[in-house]
């Protein structure tokens, strides 16, 4: 018997620092109810969807940015969207800056449930970008000046009738962050980003965002058996252009479906979950072929060292 | 100031089981003369480059495969490849069966400089396959039962001008091969492999061969910043059609140079070692952003653990 999680990945156009909390809103609210008439399960939207990629911009006073970050989820503004996804029976996945109670910032991504109830949390691991103004870049991605890195570790949640687990932009480009799910069982990943087409600190790399994107995501699903579902915010946003790309990539590695636009767009896919025991029970028994006593540096050290 | 390697990637069609080693050494004796002449540094060539792949049959009597291994390298047979690449000057990887005076037999791979003398052995660490005869294969993968894993670890050597690393077919396709030695500085990792077009255990996996060597070793050389050599053995061999698809992979996950046959083939391309900090220095700065406390199951743990 097969296992199908009916998925939607619904890509975002830009959102202009101009645009409402309520226009947001209204577009995830579209994209949900087009993703609940084609039988979706389950629909993820991309990294910080309720807002433009504020950390473009280096503000000195970090306190002047709060309104891009939600302090509690839902809020009266966002409550809306679980409102409709209990109303369509739909679970979803979003991505949102998150302000806590005690002032921690985070880069965060909840699983809602079909009943509107949150699932699970996830924190962004991998804090790419810079700490400080980098005032010769044409465009800062100060993230780790906006964002602590999470310290509570990947997650794999039995939800949907599988095993999901979740991954923010550039968690996506490190293998340790599949593998990690991957020991856990995971057979789908859910993973926002928002990734500029230009990368200032090697712009050679410009020309390969594409490229990258896809390789990482499908090396990913390959190696450990499982389900990716990328989803972006593309287009132009304030100035600054962004990949597009979402896709919903198979255990095989294949990519099943992928975005045409860098627009609002939604690609569905009916992702049998057996389909990875192809992978985990054969090439990739890991309990069988692993050599983790070969592995201990991955763990051990951080940066490389010459021996 | 660039560092520039010449590599020449030297697949080998199919070695049949009737055919000698005076037969196979003047093929790869022609192919290194092919590569001096096209100016390279190093010739590589495939994993079990001296026989046919023997763990397809399965003999109970492990003993009366021992024709198939090499007691010593060089030996008496293979002293002249050895003398060949002293007069051209040129380094050579080549893999082979390795059965040790005490008896242990390993899939091995040694590096060997220009002056013949022999730089770095790599074992293989994840041998795939079968312990066991499966008289229900058309064909057996035995490596298992032909192969002790290796309980050397993955080495990375100070030779041609940069960091080198080995590895050996199935290691291609583990993540954790290329990361320990990225976490060594590697620059260029040799790789000889046999892969057959068919894999029993899953034979839904037979059409996607192609695409899944080549999406593993691209993701490894871009996540670790690395040069990826693969070098196949390919063709019909005593009736098992094998990939070809040798590859020379750049530190941005593109792919320079691939064969076009399955045949004995000469690829060649002028690696810029410096190419590799485009992604070392940047995304991939592991000591800036990786993030070793949330990786701990890696090598805690063998197989999935479900919580």
């Amino acid at each position: 018997m097969s296992r199908v999680i009916v998925v939607g990945a619904a890509q975002l156009g830009p959102i202009q620092r101009a645009h409402t909390r309520q226009d947001v809103l209204k577009r995830l609210m579209a994209l949900m109810a087009e993703a609940a008439s084609r039988s979706c399960d389950v629909v993820v939207f991309p990294e910080l969807a309720l807002t433009t990629f504020f950390p473009r911009w280096f503000e000195p006073d970090i306190t002047t940015t709060n309104h891009f970050y939600e302090t509690q989820m839902p809020s009266s503004v966002t409550q809306p969207l679980f409102d409709e996804a209990r109303r369509l029976n739909i679970a979803f996945c979003l991505g949102y800056a998150e302000l806590t109670h005690d002032g921690h910032r985070y880069n965060t991504q909840v699983l809602v449930g079909k009943d509107a109830k949150i699932i699970a949390h996830y924190r962004k691991i991998h804090v790419p970008g810079h700490e400080h103004h980098e005032p010769d870049r044409p465009f800062q991605h100060a993230e780790r000046y906006y964002f602590e890195p999470s310290q509570d570790g990947f997650g794999v949640w039995n939800a949907l009738g599988g095993r999901i687990g979740m991954m923010i932009c550039n968690d996506r480009r490190w293998p340790e962050t599949y593998r990690v799910m991957g020991l856990k069982g995971v057979e789908m990943i859910l993973c926002g980003y928002n990734t500029p087409l230009h990368y200032a600190p090697d712009p050679t790399q410009d020309r390969l965002q594409s490229f990258h994107n896809s390789l990482v995501m499908q090396s990913g699903a390959y190696q450990n058996g499982t389900w990716v579902v990328g989803v972006a915010k593309g287009g132009c946003e304030e100035g600054v252009d962004s990949l597009g790309d979402s896709a919903i990539i198979a255990p095989s590695g294949e990519i099943m479906a992928q975005a045409t636009t860098t627009d609002d767009e939604l690609l569905t896919y009916a992702c049998d979950l057996d389909w990875c025991n192809n992978y985990k029970n054969t090439l990739f028994d890991f309990n069988r072929y692993r050599r983790p006593d070969m592995y201990s540096s991955i763990t051990a050290q951080r940066g490389v060292v010459l021996d």
